[in-house]
C-alpha cells in the first residue's frame, strides 16, 4: 500500500519550510577537504543533531578522534547516529547521508554565492553547494519524519540514521565505527536493509534506482628537483625541470579517448554479459543527455551504450590538477621546485584499490625511470574504495521501484553509477543486508562542480518518494 | 682614476642607513603581475620619487594610462624619469631599474615574510622579495648619489634615471614612452651610454659584466570542453577531458633533457663560433656552481660548457603551471572544464617573438588536431621580447671592468645572461648607444623564487661598484 494521502498533502503544504531547512544547511560551508573549513563542518553537525532531536530522534554524535590533513592535525567531524522507533514488529531501515560538501569558490565560476541557496523561480532550480550532494536528500528524510509526526501518521518502520561529515574526503573513520557497532545490542544490530540517497538520475526526466557504484583510487604523484623555485631565465636549459618530468609522466596515464594506459588494468575488469548489455540498451538515456549535463558536445563517443558503459561498468582515469606549479592568472616565469599531479581511477568489479595500487605504483616508477631525469619521484594513494554491486531483484529494490511508480508515475531506470560512495560497500559487507541507492537529484545537478543545483520538484517529490519507500518496505512481511 | 676614497668611506660608514632604505622598499609588495597588488606598485613609485627628490633629482613620473589584466582594466604604474646634472662637458649616463617584483607568498615556501627584509647576521644574507631583483641595485644608484652629495664629491657625469614598475609583467607601455622621448631636447636626447643593474653573477664569488640577454616568448594555451567543472565519477570515461588533452599537448613541447621539440626552432639559433666557445671555457663557473644555486644536484649535464651554453646562447622552454585545474592541497574529484597551460621560451639570436610565434602556434594546432578530442584550443602570446647582444670591447664595458677590478680586486667574468630584460634592447635600438649590464647580486640570490636574498656585501660593495663605474666612465674623454 502506498503512503497515506495526508503524507503527500503535508509535504506539498510545507514545501516552503522544507526549502528553508535546506537553505539553512547550504549556508554552512561544511567543506571537509579544506582544514580551514573544519569548524563549519562541526557547525553543520550541530545544526543537524538539533533538527533531529527536535523531531524526537534519539541522537548520538560519535567522536572519531583526530586525523592529519596536509600536515595539520585536525579533529574529525562526528558521525551522527540516530534512532526513531523500536517496534519489534517493524523492519529496521537504516538511512545514510553525508553533511560535508566539496570545496566551492565564487572564483571557480559560480554565478551565485555557492553557500547561499539561490532559487530560480522560472526554472525551479535551487543553486548552492551541497543542495543536491548531499544536504537535500539528507534533509528529505527529516522532512518525511516531520510530515508523519505532524500528520499523526504512524511510521511503518523503525528508522536508524547514520550521517557522516567526511564523505567527500574518504569517509575517514567511518568504516571502523560501523564495524565496531554491528554486534548484538549495538546500534546497527538488526538492521533489515539500507537506503542511501546520494546519487542522481541518469537524465533530467526519469527517476532511477541504482544497484552498482564504481570505486576509486586517488593518487598524488610528486616530482621534486631544485631546493626552491627557480627563475626560468637563469636556469632554463641548465637543470632538469620537475614540471616537464611530471607532464611527461601524467601523459602516460590515459589517452585522449579515455583509454587507461596502465598495463594490467583492463584485464581486471569483469567481462560484460548479454543480460547486462540489455540493461544499458533499455535505459532512458541518450548521448544528448550527457552532453546536456556537461553543457557541451563533448561525449567520448556517439554510441549510447559505449558512453553508458564508460560510466557504469568501465574504469576511468581523470587528471584533476597539479599542486605546487604556477596556477594563478597572469604570467610568472618560474621553474617550480616541487610539483604534485593529482589523478584518480574509478574502479569496477573486479578492481580493488589494492590490486590497482600495485599496477599504478609499478607503472609510474617504470615510466619515470625512462625519463632519465635527476628529479625525485614520490607516489601516494590519498584514498580509495572498492566498487559495489547489489541484487536489483531484492524486496528492498522492489519497494523502491513501487514507490517511484507511485510518486512519479514512471518505472525507474535500473542503473549503475559512476561515482564512489565507499560506505555503501561497508554497509553491505558489515551488515550483510541489501543496500539500495534511491536518488533524489537529476543528472544535470552538477555535483562537485560550479553552479550545483537541486530542482525544487526533485526536493519535494523526492521527499514524497523517500516516505513512500518506507511504506512500501513496511508492508512487506518481516521475514 | 678610481672614485675618491671619501666616497668609499661614506658608503662603509652609512651601510646601516642604506640597508634601512632597502628594508623600506622591500616592505612595499609591488607585485605588478597581480591586479590586487597594483596599489602597492603605485605606493612604491611614490616612495621612490620621494627619495629621489630628497637627493635633488628632478623627477617626472610619467603616466602610461590603463591596461587590461585578466579582464580587469587597471592603471599602469608610472615610469619615473629623473635628471641630475646638466654639464655639457660631462657624459650623460642613463641608468635603468625596475621597482616592481614577482609574486611571493609565505605559502610558496618562504622561511620568512617575503615582504619584510630579513637579514641573517651570520651569513650576511638579507632575505626579501625584490631585495636582489631589482630594488637593491636600483637603490644602489641613490646610495651613490647620496654619498657624493654628503661628501661634497663632484659627480663626474650627468645622470638620467629611468625606473619602471611593470618589468615583471612585460614592461607594458615602456617602449612607447622611450621611443617618444628620444628626439632633440627630449629626455633621452644626448645619452652617451646606458647602464642597467638587473642581473646576477654567474656564481657566488666572481663579479661579472654582461653583454647578452635571452629574449622571451610567453604563452597561454587554453583547452576547454564542458560548460562547467564536472564530477569525475559521474562523467569519467564519458566525456573528453580538457586536462587530459592539455597534458598530452604540453608533453609535446620539450624533452626531459631540455630539447625543444617544436620544429624549426633549432634552425633559428645562430651557430657558435670558435671565439665564442673559448669565452665559455674561461668563465669561473662549474656544474657544481649551478647545482649550488639550485640547491640540488639537478644539472642537465655534467659538461660545464654545455650547461653554460644552455643558459647563455641556447633557447629553453619551461612549463610554469596550469591555471583552472585543481591546485590546492588535498583530493578533489573534479574534471576541470577549462584549463590553461603556461609556458615560455627563452630566445637567443636569431630568434624573435614573431618568428617563434609562427612556429609555436602552427605546431600546437597541428599536435592538438592529432589528439582527436572535441575540446577547443585557444593559444595566446602573453608577452615577448627579442634577445640582445652588445659589443663587450666598448669603452662603456672597459669602464665597468676597471671599476670591478678596483672594488673587488678581480677581473670580472664576461657573460651572457639567460633572463630577459627587454628594455635593454629597446635602449640599444632607440638610443643607438652601447648598453652595459653591471650586476650587483650573486648567482644564488634566487630571484623570482622563494627566499630571494641579496648579500649585505653585494649591496654595499655593489654601491661602491656603481659609483666607481661612474668615475671610470667620467674620465674617458667625451668624444
Amino acid at each position: 500500500m502506498a503512503a497515506p494521502q495526508q503524507f503527500f498533502s503535508y509535504v506539498d503544504g510545507n514545501a516552503g519550510s522544507f526549502i528553508q531547512r535546506l537553505a539553512k544547511a547550504v549556508a554552512i560551508p561544511s567543506v571537509s577537504g579544506d582544514g580551514s573549513s573544519r569548524k563549519h563542518v562541526f557547525a553543520m553537525a550541530e545544526f543537524l543533531a538539533h533538527e533531529m532531536e527536535a523531531l524526537g530522534i534519539q541522537v548520538n554524535s560519535v567522536d572519531l578522534g583526530n586525523h592529519v590533513l596536509d600536515g595539520e592535525e585536525l579533529p574529525l567531524p562526528p558521525v551522527i547516529l540516530g534512532s526513531f522507533g523500536h517496534d519489534p514488529k517493524k523492519k529496521i531501515i537504516l538511512v545514510y547521508g553525508h553533511y560535508d560538501v566539496q570545496p566551492a569558490l565564487v572564483s571557480d565560476g559560480w554565478d551565485t554565492d555557492p553557500f547561499v541557496l539561490s532559487p530560480d523561480e522560472k526554472t525551479g532550480r535551487m543553486y548552492g553547494r551541497g543542495a543536491s550532494d548531499d544536504k537535500g536528500p539528507l534533509l528529505g528524510w527529516l522532512n518525511v519524519l516531520e510530515a508523519h509526526i505532524k500528520s499523526n501518521i504512524e511510521l511503518p518502520v523503525n528508522l536508524r540514521f547514520c550521517f557522516e561529515g567526511m564523505e567527500e574526503s574518504g569517509s575517514e573513520g567511518l568504516d571502523e565505527l560501523i564495524n565496531s557497532r554491528v554486534g548484538p545490542g549495538e546500534f546497527f544490530d538488526g538492521v533489515d536493509c539500507v537506503c542511501i540517497s546520494d546519487n542522481y538520475w541518469l537524465n533530467d526526466r526519469t527517476p532511477c534506482v541504482t544497484y552498482g557504484l564504481r570505486g576509486i583510487a586517488y593518487y598524488k604523484v610528486q616530482v621534486s628537483g631544485p631546493q626552491r623555485d627557480l627563475h626560468s631565465g637563469v636556469f632554463g636549459n641548465t637543470v632538469h625541470e620537475p614540471m616537464t618530468d611530471l607532464i611527461h609522466l601524467l601523459g602516460q596515464l590515459v589517452s585522449t579517448k579515455g583509454e587507461i594506459k596502465i598495463p594490467g588494468i583492463s584485464s581486471l575488469v569483469a567481462p560484460v554479459t548479454a543480460d547486462e548489455m540489455k540493461r544499458y540498451e533499455v535505459l532512458d538515456y541518450t548521448v544528448a543527455d550527457i552532453e546536456h549535463s556537461a553543457g557541451a558536445q563533448v561525449a567520448i563517443s556517439d554510441n549510447k551504450t559505449r558512453v553508458l558503459m564508460g560510466r557504469m561498468r568501465e574504469p576511468s582515469l581523470s587528471i584533476h590538477g597539479i599542486e605546487g606549479a604556477f596556477s594563478a592568472p597572469g604570467a610568472k616565469t618560474v621553474i617550480p621546485a616541487r610539483v604534485s599531479g593529482k589523478f584518480s581511477i574509478r574502479l569496477v568489479p573486479n578492481m580493488t584499490p589494492e590490486n590497482v595500487d600495485i599496477l599504478v605504483f609499478r607503472y609510474l616508477q617504470e615510466e619515470f625511470a625512462k625519463l632519465g631525469t635527476k628529479s625525485a619521484l614520490k607516489i601516494e594513494n590519498l584514498h580509495g574504495g572498492k566498487p559495489w554491486l547489489a541484487d536489483p531483484n531484492h524486496w528492498n529494490y522492489r519497494a523502491a521501484i513501487k514507490a517511484t511508480e507511485t510518486v512519479y508515475k514512471k518505472t525507474p531506470d535500473l542503473t549503475r553509477e559512476g561515482g564512489s560512495i565507499p560506505v555503501t560497500l561497508t554497509f553491505a559487507e558489515a551488515l550483510g543486508v541489501n543496500v539500495l541507492l534511491l536518488p533524489m537529484g537529476r543528472g544535470d545537478d552538477g555535483a562537485h562542480s560550479t553552479n550545483e543545483k537541486l530542482d525544487r520538484s526533485n526536493y519535494i517529490e523526492g521527499t514524497k518518494l523517500l516516505g513512500s519507500y518506507l511504506h512500501e518496505v513496511g508492508i512487506i512481511s518481516k521475514s
